[in-house]
């Protein structure tokens, strides 16, 4: 009888301190989803209205809205409606659109400051992701939070790692965002 | 005694389990907090100085500051301080201001991203709550997230769905946010 | 034997219990990390290229990109790149950049919405913090939402209480912000 109280014991103990600690165990650094995905960003130049997936609908003080601001595009606002794919291919069937604005906000480097979301909507994905963040371009990967989401990211909450996977004379550019979650509900 | 035993047993397996599930129960998806609000939009157009509550102050090559742009308001940067409201009446008592920013960022659809903030102060809340997420407006229903929140509702996050509840000649509308906390504290 | 078991059950029940309420203990209204920054902001005004941080970059209907809009500059959307100091003095040493936007929204009094990100880059902290909320410029202390956080900052969350340290002449601004971290990783 004592050994078998023992074993209650210790089997007990064992739930109740793992069940403490699972808490801590859940906030670990491991992703609970992972996605990768492309968005590809073709800025309006005053003559590819047909393809252009952005706009520049704001900029500073004798800059204007077809042409990239002088300093570092310093002081530029643009507006997107990108298509997000699966690879790196421009032509590959979008699985949904990046849609919010980027802004270029330093005067002596390549810096945005971005504010989307990824509207995701494919047989493997429907629903959104926001994302809110400060992305030096020039620096290989960055990190910038996802703050919420809806649909299949209900609640979700992560970092997403972006990499300029392309970037082709001001008009074009593609970045590899890495999406981890480490908040799924 | 054996008998007390496993009753101990099964009591505190119960018990241990229901605290290994407490973390997903509290996560649960019922609402810990749950508000309705409407807030109500009167662009400026030109026209209407005395009573508009939002400006264009944005938009794309070739367009201008007092009519929403061409092609789905693509490229259109509102900013809005807007009355709250507890129900679909814009004369009610407003009970805080919705404030912040809309873009239109589609060329085929009507599509806003949104950025803002309801600043409550009324006798039932007082605090803030911050928005953001893409919303596709032609569909009836659409979900963003919750990000924050400060004073009563500290550090709390959910999902908002919205609702277009009105929408007239381009210069009114109106949205009825439906407030779900899922993280409350 | 029957006291042994009353002590294996006590002693369980304790930490069944003390698991199960482990969760709101976490979520207690005490910072788990604190920091308290400065930042300065000098707008473009036409005359001062050289030392300007920000810019206007987006007016209202019959308003400019030098001077900010006459009624309560409701319209004005200010790209910065603004330096952060560990005290009040301008020429500190910065140990990062806030990079952002910020909206004047409000036609009777002095309002603000924030988007922004804290970029750290000292020996203390190397991490990047992301605040939105609206900040209501003549009240004396206002929060904001931390909706998330990179490097240092993995995943934090949190509430930023913003007061104005300075203002001079429309041209230069200081806010001291408190960084109220409440949950940590």
């Amino acid at each position: 009888m004592e050994a078998r109280c023992s074993i209650v014991f210790y089997f007990l103990m064992l739930l109740a301190l793992s069940s403490a600690f699972a808490f801590p165990s859940k906030k670990q650094y491991k992703p609970c989803k992972h996605l990768v995905l492309y968005f590809h960003d073709i800025i309006y130049n005053g003559k590819n209205a047909g393809n252009a997936t952005s706009a520049i609908v704001a900029a500073p003080d004798g800059a204007n809205l077809t042409i990239l601001a002088g300093q570092f595009h310093f002081g530029n606002i643009a507006v997107f409606d990108d298509p997000i794919t699966l690879d790196n291919n421009l032509h590959s069937k979008p699985v949904g659109r990046a849609q919010g604005l980027y802004i270029y906000d330093t005067k002596n480097t390549f810096t945005s400051w971005l504010g989307f979301t990824f509207v995701l909507n494919s047989t493997d994905h429907q629903g959104t992701i926001n994302f809110s963040g400060a992305d030096p371009i020039m620096v290989k990967s960055r990190d910038i939070s996802i703050v919420g989401g809806t649909g299949d990211f209900f609640m979700h909450r992560g970092i997403a790692t972006i990499m300029t996977d392309a970037f082709e004379g001001e008009v074009y550019f593609r970045l590899r965002v890495d999406i981890k979650f480490y908040e799924c509900w």
